[in-house]
């Protein structure tokens, strides 16, 4: 199942995260506090973000992805998937529940 | 080898992280700060958790979910699998030693 | 795509990520906080770090090891890798940009 690794300034994360869950796009957003150092236009910035772990399911990965490049306030957000090799079986079904 | 990623409430997750250590079945727990949002029972929640991530070896991935399910005071945890495609030897050996 | 997993000492993590962004090892590094629960020779320590992740290329990975290698202060560093089985491509093309 994938979790997807999104970053987003901490002005919109509670709002894309209530969005995901509210749309059944996700089961569980966890939300964690970050501070991104990257190059943008030649120069290095220093970003207080927050990193959302989207928990999903395949079927629900297109459809996630295409909402977060609505909503997303960036031209070119990080969003990413990770493919989990084990997931325990109560919790895969909730998951799959959830997202429907 | 396996990262086990898995959210706790934040009076339990030290307690968690400390039995895993304790036991060998993890070398080493990350514990970070998250606000969870997720759907339980038709209604959407927000809570404050505890991301935990376990650094363990394929040997122990088995016993250390076992365990966890004992532990856990949530009837469905979330615990998850993500198999790392390298990592730093004398890091991978320190691991291995210290889960055994 | 790789993501890199790497943990520091607070006092030690701004000056890593702004170095493999400074030298186009990376194209962005998420810092985030972290108490580790870990076992070194025997004993059980508890310790704040931070948890770095970093975003770079196949092309680069090797040589952000080996950077990462010299510049960290611990003997045995954590430092695994994490691929993306999936990358939005506008980002995807950043990264590859930034790290050249």
């Amino acid at each position: 199942m994938p979790t997807v690794y999104i970053t987003a300034p901490p002005s919109d994360a509670d709002e894309i995260a209530e969005r995901l869950v509210e749309e059944r796009l996700a089961a569980c957003v966890n939300r964690l506090s970050t501070t991104s150092t990257y190059r943008w236009e030649g120069e290095i910035h220093h970003d207080d973000e927050i990193v959302l772990l989207a928990k999903t399911t395949d079927d629900a990965y297109d459809n996630l992805v295409d909402r977060l490049e609505e909503i997303h306030p960036y031209d070119v957000p990080c969003i990413e998937r990770f493919d989990e090799s084990h997931v325990l079986e109560s919790f895969a079904e909730w998951r799959a529940e959830s997202v429907e």
